[in-house]
């Protein structure tokens, strides 16, 4: 179940001993073994003052431009390789924070368990939440458990939202993108949604293809601080994948999108497994990727400086914005033919985050 | 399905056309028809300029002391006399945020759809949705929605998160609590536990019992700017019902809590079904309700002012805060006896909210 991170985190959090093995309908009901759950000390790994105040909410204190956003994960399996989902649902929340300019401060945290859970994998989840909140800069300050009955629910679905103030120096909005803007992507695509599969099919490589989930906050705070207002646009390409993201844009903005598929970086053995399976990997999920929207004019230096970055060293300059075909987004192939890239039709990958 | 409050509000909302009859897996995908459904017009019910950027997160201002509270609702049946899971989950969030002494003003909203729900179903819930932020003063200004395979959820989970600004007057904390105060519940118990268990166990009354889910946080602003920080705690006892709460209360303040059962109100008709199912309505979920701990010296005008408001009307002085028998709470019955009034034991009515 258990990656090598993960059992190195494990080792420094031992869990707490329990009369129980697996969570049941009565710790969701408020009662005895609700109080019995929060008091078990499982929940202590998260401790802070604002969550020990254990109220019907957090008192927080903030001031200012904020943003402001949820995501609920629904992953299966919730173990994959390079990640689970405690961490996704941390990262996932930290990051469409970090997307909006903003430095991720406070989360909730909102678990929706099918009896018959496994305390110790309930455990290994929050177990990486912790370790994942550390790594972030974020606090859990005030959650939910709710528990349905077998069959009506999968294992675990962990609902995030989280509070952020805005960075001063940006101003990330999709009207600011204009003709002639860069387009960045920060590093290699289909590494998470390649992940989770190669685990649904159980396919096997040469090395295991990990999940690329991450927190990508510290990474987007460097970059604004340092070039402010000529970032346009940032936006995650999660569900949909990048191919989704590109087109959206594009629709909003009323530009049209040109990009190269050579400059698109993918690790070789995640292009077969691509190949192998007939998925087109531009539509495939990421989770710790990011695509800028970005002034022509600092493209090279933004390029060099988030190539430092342990989340950008395979960074590329993979297309530009400009006036011609509003609204679609065309792909120049590695043999120099051209094709209209859509969104994600129908459902490639259920399940992925 | 619809109650009459329902189908007013439905009348006045008619459902855009749409070549979708129920949910799909790829609704959740992230791409085209994700897309198709955010532009289908479904989601313009809740229409704000907030929301309509579209962005990863929403981008607020907020200053100052702030409440930050979490909840995913799972109730089922989804639709139940006096509600449907919409409104309760808007009206759960907003009353979280009141009990903390907080104004709220924005919610998060997120959909974890099993595939197969109709989309007349969805569209419903929307209406109720809609309809329930206008009424409590909130605005849903982010949201996502996730769709999973049939038999791995239940026709719809929803988390809703809020913030709300703390009042200037409100000094909410249960370690305000001490010996004399007086505990004032709302209104009668029980009536939303019972509502939604009448309509599982198929049973039928004179007239039909109701939920009580409403939202309390103008009652609650209008108790706070006369009263201030005379009122200690207020909690609203949902699931484990009003012995839970007082139980918990009396924990974690390490004081004692005496309650007279004939002062606890609650509807001949809703007392009956309790007998008939064996239930103690102390245990029962509530929706509309809450508990306040305030100052033996301003019991009684609270009370009077209290019970001028519609959330009020059935209002009593339950109990006060003694010395004695510290972390125990202890009920007079009706004809003179005394028990120890514990927490909730197990799970007495699964999926209530």
């Amino acid at each position: 179940m258990s990656d090598t991170k993960n059992l190195q985190m494990l080792l420094q959090c031992p869990m707490p001993k329990l009369d129980f093995d697996v969570i049941t309908l009565g710790h969701g009901s408020g009662g005895i073994l609700t109080n019995k759950l929060l008091d078990s000390g499982v929940f202590n790994l998260l401790s802070n003052d604002i969550l020990d105040e254990r109220h019907d909410g957090a008192f927080i204190e903030m001031n200012g431009k904020m943003a402001f956003s949820t995501d609920s994960f629904l992953i299966s399996p919730i173990f994959f390789p390079g990640g689970n989902i405690g961490e996704l649902a941390v990262n996932g929340t930290v990051n469409d924070l970090a997307m909006c300019g903003a430095i991720p401060k406070y989360l909730s945290l909102s678990f929706i368990i099918e009896e018959g859970l496994k305390v110790s994998e309930f455990w290994e989840i929050l177990v990486s939440i912790k370790y994942a909140c550390e790594k972030a800069g974020v606090q859990v300050v005030t959650g939910d458990t709710k528990v349905v009955e077998k069959g009506k629910g999968d294992k675990i679905f962990i609902n995030t939202t989280g509070i952020g103030t805005i960075h001063t120096k940006a101003n990330i909005r999709s009207k600011n993108i204009k003709t002639g803007d860069k387009i960045i992507l920060s590093g290699n695509i289909a590494s998470h949604g390649m992940a989770v599969m190669s685990v649904r099919e159980g396919l096997e490589f040469d090395s295991e293809i990990k999940s690329d989930t991450t927190n990508l906050n510290y990474t987007i705070i460097s970059l604004l601080e340092k070039f402010g207002n000529h970032i346009h646009l940032l936006t995650d390409p999660t569900r949909g994948g990048v191919a989704t993201v590109l087109k959206e844009t594009a629709q909003s903005t009323n530009l049209g999108i040109d990009i190269f598929q050579r400059n698109i970086p993918i690790e070789e053995q995640v292009a077969n497994a691509c190949e192998l399976l007939g998925l087109d990997p531009l539509y495939v999920a990421n989770e710790g990727l990011f695509i800028s929207f970005i002034d022509a004019s600092i493209a090279d230096e933004f390029l060099k400086m988030l190539k430092k970055d342990n989340n950008g060293i395979h960074a590329k300059i993979i297309g530009s914005v400009v006036e011609e075909h509003p609204k679609q987004v065309i792909l120049e192939s590695a043999i120099g033919g051209k094709r209209v890239v859509s969104m994600l039709p129908g459902e490639q990958l259920p399940r992925i985050c």
